[in-house]
């Protein structure tokens, strides 16, 4: 064997050539044991970004990154996981795993925190008095093992090159990569012991990717290095073009979540939810066919067994289950403001990714990593993209403290100035879903 | 004034934008400062090896690295450096700095060591027994004044942030960018007071830039950035398919340079020393015309006045000067081996970074930074490229140790099996200098 370098696989790849599985292998095991120093990786990141790789190295590179920490197999179970690029009022998790679980999928969930604007899966549930979300990975298996669901933080056990690799692309713009976001992405569903994937991946102003052409480069990527590894993927391309379902903010998006599993919630997040459980039971194989899966699902939800495994999975993990029936036991902000519409006419547009930013204005997201967040407070839209507005008529609700009359006035300010856009004629409903993508 | 963030300035070069004045500044200040950090610092070099820069940002990031450290004015005088790319047995420097202050232009010379295939102009004059190198800036500085010509090694106070910047690209492959070698080299000069540059940009197999279309961008950029500082330059394409004449090695090297002031030594390396001594003259202003400046060169060959102001720079900076007259002082290695032609034909070709690193292998340059060279090892060619030899006529001398027999086997057959490469027909003799171009 040839002794390998960083400075020649750098070299190679800035050279736009291919690397190979024992060259990328070594550049991250040697990340991990300080023999590839940050400075290094950054450049070769860099060079990744602009000349790309293939989806073979996207392969070797999530390969690498999944043996730098434990992998969990569970053979002979349907053990799916589902993963979203990130949206404003995403809480499809919280709906879509119960009732995914409840038709015989294990569903693993490895989540999440909120930074800017956006909100993180783990904190969301941690706003349930008593969510533990800190389980060791011996407890993520048990748990997954017997009761079907579970949900924890990220641990250091699973793919720690990822965080490694993603600290150093989060402050050298090399985030949006298409085969970096790959390999950070498959590497932890791997490694968790998923066996099939469901990707949502989200277009528009409160959306990482900006188009469909983008969300379409990574759905392929992520399909191309599921098939790889022999693993079934399904990607959705959809609507962030205002936030999902009616609800931002920690508290009000667990309430939202539960009335949409009692088959009350708004019609975007619950069909969105149904949908793409219903790829997970289908590509779990607990249906041989996509319409089955779906009927399944919609039972599901239907007869409250979804309901049911969202009050289990509450339970298993330390959190207070009555909140199915009582939501007062979560924390919420006593005030409300409206904010009313200044005109008669139809709702154009949202500034979607600065609605995410306002409400961690008011202390319901992280500006920095060591924030705590206030789950009482948010925002809830009455009125959504395309509906009627009259003028005077409340477009939505604002959620906040007795102290923050300044700041709800600036946030109406920027609601009304720039976030939301009016228009005086129809308009169509928007899509929800607008691809849908398998390997 | 909008705050600027390293995130953006490396997103925007990576984006392929071109970067203002006030950005590029504040990478470099950052970068000196600690508040850009070296892992930001590789990703956007790497983006500038990628996508570029304009002559005016280079001349920018010129601008900036030049205010990482001091700057030294010597207004009203004929100040003009020589710098060249680098090659196996370049010694050029002490014979055109002497030839073109003996012409009256001040030469200012902070030189570098050797590393790796190549030898350093420090090393070398440090041949000559009590020849001091390490003179501070004021030292620099009264040199230059009183006695016209000074050469010391690089200094923290010229140009700090090119260290800092070079030391990074060499470890991530982003070393061989037109932008950033621009940029590193004409800091370094301008800072040092340069009024003028003269510029050797070699090519072949032990140079650096490996085509004339390479070489012809370097000299652009270099001419381009130059004028943008209001400064003359000129650069030379010059040959470095073989060794620049015919000794390689510190203290064969400075005999060999005593040799051509003298009038005695290869016609290579006399023609191109007289000709950029020529150019310097000419651009500093000393003659109105090449022509005319290169007619005074070769008088101050002819007349020994080059050779006596070699022998005051040794005098200046604390050299035993008695060396012009007796080599004998220097540190010869006391054995030698011939390398004979096996076959009667002409020489073809020789692989001439291979020749470097055998002298290093020898004693002769380092390996790494600590290593102590040997002055006295080294290799003399009796015969050059096209020349015909006879089978059995020596081709060169290695000048070796006592106890180097393993080693220099090693090179005989090294040479004899892909250094030197032979020809059955007549070959052209090579050219000297390609193409000069000025701005």
């Amino acid at each position: 064997m040839t002794q390998l370098s960083t400075y020649e696989i750098i070299d190679k790849k800035k050279n736009g050539e291919v690397l190979s599985q024992e060259e990328i292998k070594w550049v991250i095991d040697g990340l991990m044991d300080g023999s590839v120093l940050d400075y290094q990786m950054t450049a070769l990141l860099m060079a990744i970004f602009l000349k790309g790789m293939t989806t073979e190295e996207t392969a070797y590179l999530t390969d690498a990154m999944i043996f730098s920490g434990k992998m969990l197999k569970f053979d002979g179970l349907n053990v799916v996981d589902k993963h979203s690029t990130g949206g404003i009022g995403d809480k499809a998790s919280f709906i879509l795993a119960p009732l995914a679980a409840a038709c015989g999928v294990k569903v693993p969930m490895i989540a999440g925190r909120g930074l800017g604007f956006t909100g993180g899966t783990v904190d969301k549930i941690e706003a349930v008095p008593g969510f533990k979300t800190d389980i060791d990975l011996a407890g993520f298996e048990r748990l997954l093992t017997d009761k079907g669901m579970v949900l924890i933080g990220q641990t250091e056990d699973i793919a720690p090159a990822d965080k490694r690799i993603y600290a150093l692309r989060d402050v050298t713009a090399t985030i949006d990569s298409i085969p970096l976001i790959t390999a950070s992405i498959m590497s932890k569903k791997l490694a968790e012991g998923a066996n099939g994937i469901v990707m949502d991946i989200k277009i528009g102003s409160g959306a990482f990717m900006k188009n469909k052409t983008q969300a379409r480069k990574l759905a392929k990527s992520i399909l191309g290095t599921a098939k790889r590894f022999d693993k079934k993927a399904v990607t959705l391309i959809t609507n962030m073009h205002q936030p999902l379902g009616q609800a931002v903010g920690h508290s009000l998006e667990i309430i939202e979540s539960i009335e949409v599993l009692k088959g009350n919630g708004p019609k975007d997040l619950t069909d969105l939810s149904v949908e793409l459980a219903a790829h997970m039971v289908h590509i779990g194989g607990v249906e041989q066919t996509y319409p089955k899966a779906l009927k399944r699902v919609k039972k599901a939800l239907k007869d409250g067994s979804g309901l049911r495994k969202f009050e289990e999975l509450i339970g298993n993990q330390g959190g207070d289950s009555s909140v199915i029936n009582n939501y007062d036991i979560l924390d919420m902000a006593p005030e409300t403001t409206d904010i009313c519409s200044p005109v008669t006419g139809y709702i154009k547009s949202f500034q979607n990714k600065e609605i995410g930013f306002l409400c961690t204005e008011l202390g319901g997201g992280r500006k920095v990593k060591t924030d705590i967040i206030d789950f009482g407070v948010g925002f809830y839209f009455h009125k959504r993209l395309s509906e009627r507005v009259k003028e005077g008529e409340p477009i939505m609700t604002i959620y906040h403290r007795k102290n923050q009359a300044e700041k709800v006035n600036m946030i109406k300010e920027k609601f009304l100035g720039e976030v939301i856009k009016f228009s005086k004629t129809k308009l169509a409903k928007p899509e929800i879903i607008y691809e849908i993508l398998n390997n």
